[in-house]
């Protein structure tokens, strides 16, 4: 994409109000855009940033068994009193709204409810088991302050999935099948070496959840680490689990954390209340066991953010940079010109995603500025000081210096 | 994809509250689910459908020139009330909630207003412009009755394109582009044919506006077409518009339609509200003039289900259809398995996808009546009696006969 046909634009500084420091790069790059506190748009490359992760977690769902679906953000009250969800006194984030007759409508913060309703009208007979169903949708949480950027929205996308099966046994197994496909993702993204699984509380049908917690400075959690087992406690369940729950050892290293993956086993806690059963193969009618499985796309993009950028700006990992080439062309003369449109139409043609900063009339500072604040993986100058050394200049984002490769072997790099 | 492996199921009866023909189909054929009046889930393959229709759409917005984005939809009560639009006096659909806080916030029902506050940032100079952002977003809309399925929701996807344009003379190219792109979309949509670009009332900054109108029995809107022209006139002007504005005929055919897109000049109403100026050549500051263009994947879904059904069920078009091929394998016997199984290889490895009906325990009515009720345009059926004949038996959704086909020569039909 050429750069001039961007309407984005870079600015210097992030509005006052913004502390976190995710939202405050993102901004100055014009990834997002802030409507109010915890609410964010996404800008074309915070867009193309954003479906990049969702596309990897998607493949890692459907690859785990997942089905995807598309639930309603407006929830139906009857379905959330029936699991005793609907009072504010309980879920203390509910955003509610009305219908012009006066009827309560609630905003889903999370959708346990309506698709154990809806699995009502599928699931009949254990032959029907086991089901995985997940979706990427706008989740709205009445958080009392929102500080972290995209990190904890008000209205944010939330990739969650439910497992539905017949037996706790067979309910391990999915759990430790989406425990594998959590760890693909976060590898994925660029952010397996500092993610940990994190055991954390659990509920009345098991011992633990599993937190996936990315260490990270300004994260808003504790977490004890063994950096044997790569693994680590929560703080909250620290009294009660003072060892690796691995291998035993005491060696735990305290450090902060955000949350960016959580998988819970739910038990039959909501096809208790709402009646989701299954024959099994006597007759009888028992309830589904059920597991919920969610990762915030936006926190994820927000993590990689506060963890992975320096003081120049953002650092992307190669598979969630909106694009992985800056061709960053420096002067307007004709020669310059021509060798750098003849690199970006080369880097289009071999299919390589390339951003070109064509634009006009700003100086080479500004321009090399901009590119370490949007953070491509590559960067590649054309300037006459770069033909005059004998092509273009070729620097990875991390790197300090860059080398000089002639045009004419540039694609070799990306073959 | 294997049918045995999909959790949604078909059923004989819609729900009785169901009064809209195209929610009645999908509704039947697991396409979507209903949580209340005009709010619907999409399911497995009613979301493949719907993101078949939004992939259609985006490559025509870009095509256009269009740089995609996604907006917030809980929305700030200030840049409302800059444009007397948050008054619900004035604006009567909509959706209103509340920060823990006390302060109001709304949920969007459209997004000039957030966009346009947003392009301050980034428009500043008549260089800046001619601008297309657009999005595919989740509106929100306080209808009073909701009887009309999937075709008009309390929610729903919306995709809502903005131009931002520095004179009246490049706004009407670019309108003229959007109804370029526009007419692609129905026709690639299979829409085309009996969809009229419609006028309709205009605002303060045009005669008319122009609506993309599709014929049907059970439209809300009666529109007057002149068939040598293939445009229409919306009956709320026709007081005012009595001939065919193309060619003034009055031979002009009163009929039933559904509204399926709109396009509509916005002159400078919002950027005066909100102060969206770009400097000219001559340093003056002007306000930017704009356009907006609408249409709802999801009321196209809908209008496609109400108009090319049958009395058997949906039939889709191939852009549109969750699969192109519907392999129904009739018995359980190892012939008749392993033939359907080997067609249904053959089709994934070709690319061609393909829905597998290798549900067990169904009989061949069942089978067949639920292969017409989803609608994929092509169906294959593998029975003893098929491979007796000689190979398989193929049948467009739309014809009666089905035709016999050897397995070798089956790919060759896909060619």
């Amino acid at each position: 994409m050429k750069q001039s046909q961007l309407f984005t634009k870079t600015r210097r500084n992030a509005p006052k109000d913004e502390v976190s420091k995710n939202a405050e790069l993102l901004i100055r790059g014009g990834y997002i855009h802030k409507e109010i506190a915890g609410v964010y748009d996404y800008l074309p490359l915070g867009l193309i940033a954003l479906n990049n992760i969702v596309s990897i977690i998607r493949e890692e769902m459907n690859a785990a068994g997942g089905e995807e679906v598309h639930l309603s953000a407006l929830q139906d009250p009857a379905v959330w009193e029936a699991t005793g969800r609907w009072d504010d006194a309980v879920v203390d984030n509910w955003f509610k709204t009305a219908l012009k007759s006066g009827t309560a409508l609630g905003l889903g913060f999370t959708h346990e409810e309506p698709l154990t309703r809806l699995m009502k009208d599928h699931i009949s007979s254990y032959r029907d088991l086991p089901r995985l169903v997940y979706q990427f949708q706008t989740k709205f949480r009445n958080e009392l302050r929102a500080k972290s950027g995209i990190m904890r929205g008000r209205e944010f996308l939330m990739k969650d999935l439910y497992s539905f099966v017949a037996t706790a046994e067979e309910h391990e197994k999915i759990y430790e099948r989406m425990k594998e496909a959590y760890r693909n993702v976060f590898n994925r993204v660029g952010l397996g070496e500092r993610t940990y699984l994190t055991y954390a509380t659990g509920g009345s049908f098991s011992k633990y959840s599993h937190e996936f917690q990315t260490e990270t400075e300004n994260g808003e959690d504790t977490i004890h680490v063994c950096d044997a087992c790569k693994v680590a406690v929560n703080e909250e369940i620290r009294h009660e689990q003072e060892t690796c729950p691995q291998c035993g050892s005491k060696d735990m290293r305290a450090t902060k954390a955000v949350e960016v993956g959580n998988i819970f086993s739910l038990g039959t806690k909501f096809s208790d209340a709402l009646g989701l059963v299954y024959k099994d193969e006597s007759g009888n009618d028992v309830p589904v066991v059920m597991g919920s499985y969610g990762i915030g796309p936006g926190r994820v993009m927000g993590t990689i953010v506060e963890v992975l950028s320096d003081k120049d700006g953002i650092v992307w990992p190669e598979s969630v940079a909106p694009f992985r080439v800056h061709v960053v062309r420096l002067g307007d003369n004709d020669a310059v010109v021509s060798v750098a449109d003849d690199v970006y139409a080369k880097l289009q043609n071999a299919g390589v995603p390339a951003l070109y900063d064509d634009r006009e009339g700003l100086s080479a500072g500004e321009k090399l500025n901009d590119a370490d604040l949007l953070g491509m993986p590559m960067r590649i100058v054309v300037s006459e000081k770069s033909l005059a050394g004998g092509g273009v200049e070729i620097k990875n984002r991390t790197e300090k210096e860059s080398e000089v490769v002639a045009t004419g072997s540039l694609l070799e790099l990306f073959a």
